[in-house]
């Protein structure tokens, strides 16, 4: 088959590799309908993650079931089907506690590589869920979204306790902020401040909910959100960067005893322990547990209630991997959608 | 009258001082009937914490009311009260939500110092609670623990969202460690483990109701605890100590998902973002807001439900003040309960 793998910073290639198998009894075998470029490939395309070693790239697909172990029970040939970027067994205490992403057993589907025309996802049953039928091509942006975005920023939300009577304010334009917009609305928020400097992102943040605009980043941000809620903070606040100055936004943008759900990758943080002492917020994230929510957005995304595919704004053929990539490193697309 | 200063490490000093007034409207004046040594005392007493000039001490306190200013509606004179560290309003949007510790016209107690024989309490209506009747002497010491360490305990207990069905791990043997076993005993909590590598202090969180006792340290620690939760970690973690070692050795205790309360006071730490991301946890804490708790503490001290005094194992007059920092210093006294 052909695959993606990266080289180096910048040297992103779609070439010749093994066709995945079925190398455990609970692992299932997809032949990708649609996959994409995360900010969080961005890293090592930049450089700023260093890797050793050419490696495949791409953790969000959807696809339909091409072949499953013998022990795969739910899961069948010829579904369609979306996981998340971590397998996960969804038996063991830690997932049936709603973090999929930390199982026992979790293993990183990236490993494989998403960006692909057929990708092995383990623990199959635990991983993934089936639509109701196959579904209509106009859904499979939004279906794909669920894979990643939408629902890391579905945990940031909910990380952030967002909920009717609250303000929430969203560091981060990217499609995971933008998609935490969104589930800050979907979960009652009357009050979104969306922070961001570009014209296409405030215009889709407005559209997935967002009531106000912040252009000001680092302190003067934080001091913005205080002036917006008489001095002290929102209650809610989404993360969804991942850098030092990013977070601190955020711890700084929340009210004492207010909330702040970090889903942006950290790299290389180290938080102030005495500031984080007198803050007094609540910080609650990591790697999102996606699987949790699956079903709730396939839901959502089936019955037209949401349509978190607007955060692709670019698309292109499977072989065409290196020009998204670029699009997304020069921020000329939020999020780019790669088909077969 | 006199009170305690300090004018540097290991000088600690009982004299002269200007008797304190009402200054506000809304202060109190109290004739203390009771203070103590807070650990947190111990790091200006140690030079860990520099002071700059001779410093008042404690913010520990049970008094009696002896002046009101002409706002005050609720406080009376005679009345026996007990406040927090933190004055607050109590009417504030962070009071209302439960954060009088970072309320928007906060003040901290402790710049009068309470070890001594009168103390200025300001906002006196939102600061102060008072028994239902003078106590009985055998309550006082549980009643002044109520004022800082109880408080801070419960609030770690809450804040690492211990209650039924949960296995609590508590680090720090200190009074504020003793009082988190204790709180999150009447949570609910079935199994709660105690960390600690002294006797005395082991016996009396076993009184408190812990079930387990770890005398490993750190990582030690950290792995102990999962051997003891089938590899997982504790649901709920708090941290009572305050220093790098002892909060990673909370979040390395603690199972994906599961919750760290955090209140001892941290001093020159750096949370490292990377694993802190990947740990999954809630992290909550800070400056207790024990004004949310102290009228259910009062309770449940009233009836005699529980017993926290049982903390203060030295007690001495006030004018011995500089003898009770030595014995804390040397961990020879859990807590030094002083009175006049």
């Amino acid at each position: 088959m052909q695959g993606t793998m990266l080289y180096g910073p910048q040297d992103v290639r779609f070439e010749e590799r093994p066709n995945p198998m079925i190398l455990e009894p609970s692992d299932a075998v997809l032949r990708i309908a649609a996959a994409c470029v995360c900010g969080s490939d961005l890293w090592p395309y930049r450089g700023i993650e260093s890797i050793t070693q050419p490696t495949p790239m791409g953790h969000e697909y959807v696809g339909i079931v091409e072949e499953v172990g013998s022990g795969v029970k739910h899961i069948k040939p010829g579904q369609f089907v979306i996981g998340s970027f971590w397998a996960s067994d969804n038996t063991c205490p830690i997932c049936q506690a709603g973090y999929q992403s930390r199982c026992v057993h979790s293993e990183y589907i990236g490993a494989g590589g998403a960006q692909a025309e057929y990708l092995r996802v383990p623990l199959a049953d635990g991983t993934l869920v089936a639509t109701p039928d196959p579904p209509p091509d106009e859904l499979i942006p939004s279906l794909l979204a669920a894979s990643d975005v939408l629902g890391t920023g579905w945990f940031g939300a909910a990380a952030a306790a967002v909920g009717p009577g609250k303000t929430v304010a969203v560091v981060g334009d990217g499609a995971v902020g933008l998609c935490a917009v969104l589930a800050a609305k979907q979960m009652g928020t009357e009050r979104i401040i969306a922070m961001s400097r570009h014209q296409d992102r405030q215009k889709l943040a407005l559209e997935f909910g967002a009531t106000d605009i912040v252009t000001e980043r680092g302190d003067e941000g934080a001091a913005k959100i205080k002036e917006l809620t008489d001095g002290l903070g929102a209650h809610s606040v989404i993360e969804a960067v991942g850098s030092q100055e990013s977070m601190m936004q955020a711890i700084r943008s929340t009210r004492a005893g207010g909330h702040v759900g970090f889903v942006g990758v950290f790299h290389g943080m180290q938080l102030p322990g005495d500031e984080l002492f007198f803050a007094a917020v609540h910080l609650h994230g990591g790697p999102a547990p996606v699987r949790r929510f699956l079903p709730e957005l396939i839901n959502l995304i089936w019955s037209r209630k949401i349509n978190p595919g607007k955060v692709f704004d670019l698309t292109l053929p499977l072989e065409q991997v290196a020009v998204g990539y670029r699009a997304m490193d020069e921020r000329r697309a939020i999020k780019v959608l790669l088909h077969p």
